[in-house]
């Protein structure tokens, strides 16, 4: 069973009530407390010494990254974050003056986006760091973008640039909130998400909640520099564009916008945001899965990503 | 460092915003989100295999335990649980029936204080299962009962009987929610905890953040029947009393009422909850740290809970 299986399988009868305008299956959960013009957003995650960080990865990194992917999927819905709360699993005589650093860099980053840290809980973890951070933010009653609102001819966008993120982003990225919440406030957007599992995995969330189907233009995706170093670098390292479709922790925004919307995005974006590429890089399509355009025509991308590369 | 040194170390320079109305230190976090009569209640806890349960613990009471003891933070406040959501570290190969029978404590648990659960997390943590919990609830305006109301000549109260839960009551234990709404409606309770740490060390909690003192007359303490047969079965084991003041995972409400109101408390819960048991324990002082009174007189209780008996 995968880890989406299992999800799947776990989350088929939670119990609600009617504070639940959206349960699990978005990139937060949507709750109405009775906010007069506002919805709630709550999100949490979690990273592991040995899964997302190593020994050797610098604590204020690790802080960052712990706060900043939750904060990647308060943006995939246009929200605004409010309240952290920092959960860590600590080994027997976890050196204090590193978790000062990792407080550090999770509270630079809190603050530069207007987020209070309100406390949290600290438990024995004894084998390695785990850092659970739960975060509750905001949404403008009907702004909230979900992954299912997407429909056959829109266009598809992504942010910044794709694959590779392992050589170091991952650790430093910044979230995408002022993005996401201008593009909310100045279209329509119809769904969006953020890129954690890969934009072929991550796409397929989208096509899977909205039931259609997608075609990208090859030439069109955004490679990263790292990708196409590590292309050239390492003879086992995947093809850059696979790397593109296919790496994991971008966190980048990806959404898709009704076409005649698309060179109004593009032209904003430009103007709003100069230094975040900004890529169209297909359509929506009335089908079911993804297919790849490239010179030698159209092709099915398999359910890795893995497309045959001439 | 202790725990409590260290999370104290941590959290001097957390950074707020206009939302925080109680930040870390209390049960829970409050937040003012602009409901017009309520504010929001934010809390996680962790539980982690090998540290509050064992690899034997059916999986149902690992779920029930996780949740539980976030809703009794809920509780301390006077609060309402309104939705959950919940972070798994899994060993691999972990076993499907388990999480489901996890989750079906969990459920249970939920759909009992209509609590709903609206998705989560799951993560790789090799080693060991961590159920990480993270809880929204609201309180009145007003209503919310912090730590730090307590007052010079306040009644000490607590509910239930204390000691020796790690001989199961601590994995099927029902937090107070209904109990601490109906003090919070009916009576000013001027500060209240939920005893995870156990008494002695939880009253300090409220003596500390209020800047009091208590006496606790010793023979008012309720001590459960657990603590009296540990007593008598192991020559090892704590004396009773001993085990009442200091056991953890007690999961009670201890709060302090003006003593004018002592007498309607007690004549009231007795109608309200008929099978929980409330006992008046002491009174508060304007002096510092805790004394025990009994047959011997009036004896200051040391850090750890421990007092000679002579």
């Amino acid at each position: 069973m995968t880890e989406f299986e299992l999800i799947h399988h776990l989350t088929r009868t939670l119990p609600g009530n009617q504070s639940v305008v959206t349960g699990s299956g978005d990139d937060c959960a949507v709750l109405d407390l009775g906010i007069p013009d506002r919805l709630v957003l709550f999100k949490t995650d979690a990273v592991v010494e040995g899964v997302h960080f190593t020994s050797q990865t610098p604590p204020s990194q690790i802080g960052h990254k712990a706060l900043a992917r939750c904060l990647s999927d308060i943006a995939a819905m246009a929200g605004t974050p409010v309240a952290a709360l920092i959960t860590l699993g600590l080994p027997p005589k976890f050196d204090v003056q590193k978790l000062e650093m990792l407080y550090e860099g999770m509270n630079r980053l809190a603050s530069s986006h207007d987020v209070a840290i309100v406390g949290g809980e600290t438990t024995t973890n004894p084998e390695r760091l785990l850092v659970s951070i739960a975060l509750l933010g905001t949404v403008s009653r009907g702004k909230a973008i979900l992954r299912s609102g997407a429909k056959p001819g829109d266009a598809i966008f992504v942010s910044g640039e794709l694959g590779g993120s392992l050589a170091g982003r991952h650790l430093e990225f910044e979230p995408r909130l002022l993005e996401a919440r201008w593009l909310a406030e100045h279209f329509t957007i119809h769904s969006m998400i953020d890129l954690s599992d890969g934009l072929a995995g991550d796409l397929r969330h989208i096509l899977k909640a909205s039931h259609i189907g997608a075609e990208l233009l090859s030439s069109a995706i955004p490679i990263s520099r790292e990708a196409r170093v590590s292309a050239k670098a390492e003879s086992s390292a995947k093809p850059p564009l696979l790397a593109a479709l296919t790496d994991g922790e971008d966190f980048e925004l990806l959404f898709t916008v009704r076409s005649r919307d698309a060179v109004g995005v593009l032209d904003g974006w430009k103007k709003q945001f100069p230094k975040v590429r900004l890529s169209c890089i297909g359509k929506i399509t009335a089908g079911e899965g993804i297919c790849l355009r490239d010179k030698q025509g159209l092709r099915p991308l398999s359910a890795h990503g893995y497309v045959h590369f001439s």
